[in-house]
């Protein structure tokens, strides 16, 4: 049986919002890969009693325990001796971390007050992990068949004991591994995916496949445990298959990063350039692309003309058409990207104009109506767009998408 | 007595790690400010029984319980059904929510699939909290003496609809108004703050001053307890004034959205236009800028120019320039700045070029040199930035805020 797992993260700050639980997130993730399923998060704050029903309930339902924060020399942070009341073990000096601090601190050449030997005591007989980022060591026992974890609050000393000191502590308890593939969706919702998938999600077991939303796009994830890392991906291959055949169309890639990734990888594999002309996205579509590190081996530029005056002058849009259609039309979009493509000599070239809002354009046109062009040598595609009255991050984020989709699928 | 609050966040993504569970940061954050005290953040999975265990042990322990997530229409969001079983409410389908999602698909000119409709049930004679961002709405109730609010679990969805929805509701349960100033501060850190003001932060009992850390800036707030907002503002005014008259030089908003805002907010106020020219930030110094709902009033457009035949093409840059010192140079910000003006006509130019990493420039300049310039009619600025080997984006941020930073200066 799978061992169960429950956070406990100490710590006011995390009660008053200073700062994220990020820790939580790093472990969950490294946790579902080792095949522990985390069945709860818990925070609480720097009160021993709390902390100590936490952690009694906590015994009741899982078989580990993996406590962040609280292992700190200042006076608040009192986890340790709760976690040894409660397990009744007693808090004991560990001399070679003592000794270990002391040389710490000399290399450093900073005096060492008392409060840091307080990082020297642990619970009696536990597997001690040591901490490479900080002063703080964290350790493991097991009591009564549930193994205790303690492990540094900050995400760096975190992520890194759970790395060189829990992992290995965790592999040798448990038998199996789970992998995943994740297939990144653009075009449909994760309802849409629940709909076409919902036979596939109730009755797979081994691998599993579930959909998530993500802000403005969606994914899917196949998951599966086996004993080994290849027998795991030898029962996922299929399953890819099998899911990518009834929704693959809207699947622009798996285990990517982002569209603009997929789209900066083609481009490269077929070594063309892009270029953009932007007007209602002012300049997302070009960030966004440059989000991806080399970009620059495919990307030469963009003009983002959010006036008239720019199209037509920088991108050479014709008066009559923006006379004649406004801004915001078809003819524009597909003058704008092949402007932006003459300009540049880029390969291809994206456009888009559009009403992000939140007021109209004066012309009638309404909040939401996007078009979007792709030009290449054999001329431009225009897509016409209705995103609705949502807000304007929204409706330029999905322009771009629309954007960066259209470039993928010719590409495809 | 003040109240006391338990955050309950439903998703397994969260206990997959897929998500990092931002929404108990914000909420908390909020909350605190509200004077709630926020005791437990518990995250459970789709799992009803394990939600309705934690939502018993929470209204044994709490007296408001606010959930995010599982509000959607998905299969595996059960929490509604949940919540309304373990407080013994019916899940009763609200016409006018059900009317509202109809008219939001027409809108877009999307089929809605009937599990939409889920959204539109809530536990009965509830208070509803509308959805600016989505299409779940939320909810609050009181049964026995603890309210439960039901929040939706995107980030952007959950923090408009607590200061649309929840923040008024909590308002209305405690006696007298709490009320803040938020100043916003670019070009010194939270520990800066911390320093400068250590006197008045230990000192302020009400108002109080704290400062917060924000990815690439920070922010102090001040906050005053009173029984009517008038009195809350006056104890606000002299606390407010006292700490600019500290760190003033560095405040560029009080109350305001960003650097962004305040520079359109300045621009519009003198009737003056701006233009861009970007290299290294690839479009997001103008993304940035019309992000401002009404940008277009000031702003006339840009130009990306990611490769040098672009900048001297499209932004005159002379070539002997680019020859001699390169295209992450003084000189060469100067003409881009001065070519983007020149190119719109705009009043005002701001231009950035530099390292954003991962890898150098090929001319030995280091990841982290940014050159970022601001032309006018009197000439141009440029301003030498090392921000040293940090991630690609934070690099690009900070150029951009920069940038911004030197123009409201100009303005101010």
């Amino acid at each position: 049986m799978a061992h169960r797992a429950e956070l406990i993260a100490v710590g006011t700050e995390l009660l008053l919002g200073s700062i994220v639980n990020t820790d939580a997130q790093i472990l969950s993730e490294r946790l579902a890969e080792l095949g522990v399923d985390v069945l709860y998060h818990t925070v609480v704050g720097d009160n021993p009693r709390r902390l100590r029903e936490a952690l009694t309930l906590a015994r009741s339902r899982v078989d580990i325990i993996i406590t962040t924060g609280g292992l700190g020399p200042t006076y608040d942070d009192l986890t340790k001796q709760t976690i040894c009341d409660t397990f009744g073990r007693k808090n004991v000096l560990y001399p070679e971390l003592a000794d270990w601090l002391r040389d710490l601190f000399a290399a450093r050449n900073r005096p060492m007050a008392e409060t840091n030997l307080q990082q020297a005591y642990l619970p009696e007989n536990c597997t001690v992990f040591h901490n490479h980022n900080g002063t703080a060591p964290g350790c493991a026992f097991c009591e009564g068949g549930v193994h205790v974890l303690m492990l540094p609050g900050p995400p760096r000393e975190c992520e890194l004991m759970f790395r060189t000191g829990a992992e290995p502590y965790l592999r040798a308890l448990s038998e199996g591994v789970i992998a995943s593939h994740t297939l990144r969706i653009y075009g449909k919702g994760e309802s849409d995916m629940e709909s076409l998938l919902r036979d596939k999600i109730e009755k797979m077991t081994n691998p599993t496949v579930a959909p998530y939303a993500r802000s403005d796009e969606c994914m899917l994830r196949v998951t599966a445990k086996a004993a080994t890392a290849e027998e795991a991906e030898a029962l996922l291959r299929p399953a890819v298959d099998e899911v990518m055949a009834v929704v693959g169309e809207w699947v622009y890639g798996v285990d990517v990063d982002s569209l603009e990734s997929v789209c900066v990888a083609a481009l490269k594999a077929r070594g063309a350039t892009l270029a953009a002309a932007e007007s209602c996205t002012g300049g997302l579509l070009a960030k966004r692309v440059t989000d991806v590190p080399g970009a620059s081996a495919v990307f030469l530029g963009g003009v983002v003309s959010y006036t008239n005056g720019i199209k037509s002058k920088v991108l050479n849009v014709p008066q009559s058409l923006l006379d004649e259609y406004g801004a915001v039309s078809a003819p524009v979009a597909r003058a704008m990207a092949e402007g932006a493509r003459a300009l540049t000599g880029a390969d291809y070239a994206l456009s888009v104009t559009g009403v992000a809002g939140p007021d109209g354009d004066g012309r009638g046109n309404p909040v939401g109506l996007v078009y979007v062009a792709l030009a290449d040598a054999a001329g431009a595609t225009v897509k016409e767009c209705r995103f609705g009255r949502r807000t304007r991050d929204h409706i330029r984020a999905q322009s771009v998408n629309t954007a960066l989709d259209m470039l993928r699928r010719r590409l495809g």
